[in-house]
């Protein structure tokens, strides 16, 4: 089941051996917040009772659950609440973004346990961000006190285009010497923990997803980031494309305002978005834009320009959210759905602008369709690692009835 | 469940108030193909034999099914193979185009039991429409013998934009004297069956699905007609957005020769590519836009010029798979899929421009993929109404994991 991996740590073999019904179980826990009792777990799951009372009992042997002390209710028996134990285990997410490498801990009750960004070295290799992952994961499971016997594993969040099955980057465009990199299986055999691997896009769309839980079924994921691209929720599912490299939309075309074509990433992304300002005057650094660091820096301070009153540089930002609005609205007309998030690396720099204008924006493209809200991603610019560390946890605690229905 | 009805006929409540089991009994008989037992549906259900015969016994009884002779297998008593009766219950698909309406008989193994044709009549109104359609439904079953007592209901398949909760057709572009129209209670009253209503491409997506069984699962549905469209088939199921609106694409953008942006509608529509025909010099008659059926009579008219070898004739339909090309190629970047299919009321009558160039017309424009296949529509012209009946059937008989996973 887990691909690239020899060692599998306590927590993690423990969960891949239960059954469907001890995932069913501990999702249902998991999700009743300390309101529910092995009775109540018996109505929700359809299991038998004695079922239920031999999962349960697993579950607290192996320190996932623990149970409080009876509530009187009524007549018989009174019901013990039972919880999963956030210390029970915990996954780590590691997003790799050309510019800044980001962590995010959880623990079993989805709660980040801590978080820590490393710049990315500049002309890294492969081989050095692996031994510096599996050191940063090891410094943050540490230093908040978790058990590393009790990491289920490692989410890894990282730019397209990827070979999916066999867990390599192909050709990462701001990464320039990274051709065909197995980085899966390399940080699994490292770290000795199973690593899931997903393209950055649909890792942040998994983390909108988990974050709001029942909430937002459907909706398109406006991810900003080094580049841009979007995430497709579909029923409550990221949908990650038959080789998990859904989300370009960067060749999507719209137009400036003489109404000549232009391509949406080339109004988009951060590297382009300097060259504009440039352009106009606006006091930023020229760079080389196979810097992510660079880039990144260039556009904080574009950012900041704009904040503090520079027309040109506000003008650029600003031309850059009905750009999106241009964009996107073509892509609620395809798949219908009546709500956009908007999250990514970006977005603590650029929300404002994008929250007053981009519904605004869409509307004049919509077909037959009222407006479309936008709102706000729920873990803002650290979505992608908190998204990569909630596919580890998604793989060994959602009961998966799709997969079982087909197997 | 079953809206706008009053009267249901026999087989419709039979099969309806079937439970989920009889339902995934009966799906497992129509897949299998006569290659199935009673012993064989406890193996691949998963249910008690008790419980397989009595609902084998419920399904002979009411002639959905039948059982043939013995077939002496090894040792003890030798197994009967079971199928579906297909007589048993049928299905009516109805296309509303505003240039023709099609009807397709589907019987209860997915066959083809019969089609109609009718020109939509000029200036047609609701009223004018549900009587014909009711008419002629009962022409189609009555002339290929089906019993109309088994009839589970009619699938309507409209122009959108469609209010899915309401069944109403809003304002469907060509019909121009149509607005608010309750078109899917009116039909069920006016033909004592229940009708379901979907907007004609997630119907056609639906055809395409139902009739490759197993075969594609994730695809983009270019649908040819008097507008144009797309369906995503994700995961083997139609996505039909939130509204059952999904799969506006004629405001996407693309270029001409000249690098001039222009909407992908303007260069696939019948409508317009007879005006640039007539502007290039062909000789095809002025048309009045809101006549569809002047319009799809010029339409045939310049394939045939251009089948003939008229230049200019030729060169407005491939420019329009060039478009189609340029258009489909930045969806497939977005949604990740590895095959097109392409079909609707114009299909016959372009499929070979589109099977010879549509593929490399995509190329140029594909973000990290290799060639994406396109594939013919397996109903061809006829797809939408097919789909309509599929509708029906499914409703009825296929079995719904995750709707019960939810309840």
């Amino acid at each position: 089941m887990i691909e690239g991996v020899g060692h599998m740590p306590k927590a993690a073999s423990q969960l891949a051996m239960g059954d469907f019904n001890q995932v069913l179980v501990l999702d249902l826990i998991r999700r009743a917040n300390g309101q529910v009792s092995r009775i109540d777990l018996g109505d929700r799951s359809g299991l038998a009772p004695q079922t239920v009372s031999n999962i349960v009992g697993r579950l607290l042997d192996s320190g996932l659950v623990t149970e409080g002390a009876a509530v009187p209710r009524g007549r018989g028996k009174p019901p013990r609440p039972l919880t999963v134990n956030p210390a029970g285990a915990c996954a780590v997410g590691v997003h790799l973004d050309p510019a800044t490498v980001s962590y995010t801990l959880l623990d079993l009750a989805g709660g980040v346990a801590g978080r820590l960004r490393r710049r990315t070295p500049p002309g890294t290799k492969p081989a050095d961000i692996v031994a510096q992952v599996v050191e940063t994961v090891a410094d943050l499971t540490g230093s908040c006190g978790a058990d590393p016997d009790r990491l289920l594993g490692i989410g890894l969040a990282v730019p397209g285009p990827i070979d999916d099955s066999r867990g390599v980057l192909l050709t990462p465009p701001q990464l320039s010497q990274w051709h065909d990199v197995p980085l899966r299986d390399d940080l699994a055999t490292a770290a000795g923990v199973p690593v899931l691997m997903e393209k950055d896009v649909n890792a942040a769309a998994v983390a909108e997803v988990w974050a709001r839980e029942g909430c937002h079924e459907d909706f398109v994921l406006l991810y900003l980031g080094t580049g841009v691209a979007t995430g497709l929720v579909l029923g409550g599912e990221v949908w990650r494309g038959r080789s998990g490299n859904s989300g370009e939309i960067g060749g999507v075309l719209t137009t400036d305002d003489s109404g000549a074509p232009l391509r949406f990433a080339d109004r988009v992304i951060p590297g382009d978005l300097i060259c504009q300002a440039r352009e106009l005057g606006v006091d930023v650094p020229e760079v080389d834009p196979d810097d992510p660091v660079a880039v990144d820096e260039a556009f904080t301070r574009l950012v900041l320009l704009a904040a503090d009153g520079d027309p040109a540089a506000g003008r650029v930002l600003d031309e850059s959210v009905t750009a999106a609005g241009a964009v996107l609205a073509q892509l609620i007309n395809l798949v219908d759905v009546d709500h956009v998030v908007v999250g990514g690396p970006l977005w603590s720099r650029v929300s404002d602008r994008y929250l007053a204008d981009l519904a605004s924006a869409m509307r004049p493209r919509l077909v037959d369709r009222d407006d479309v809200r936008v709102l706000p991603s729920v873990q803002g610019d650290t979505v992608t690692a908190y998204g990569a560390a909630a596919l580890v946890m998604n793989r060994f605690l959602a009961p998966r009835p799709g997969s079982l229905i087909g197997a």
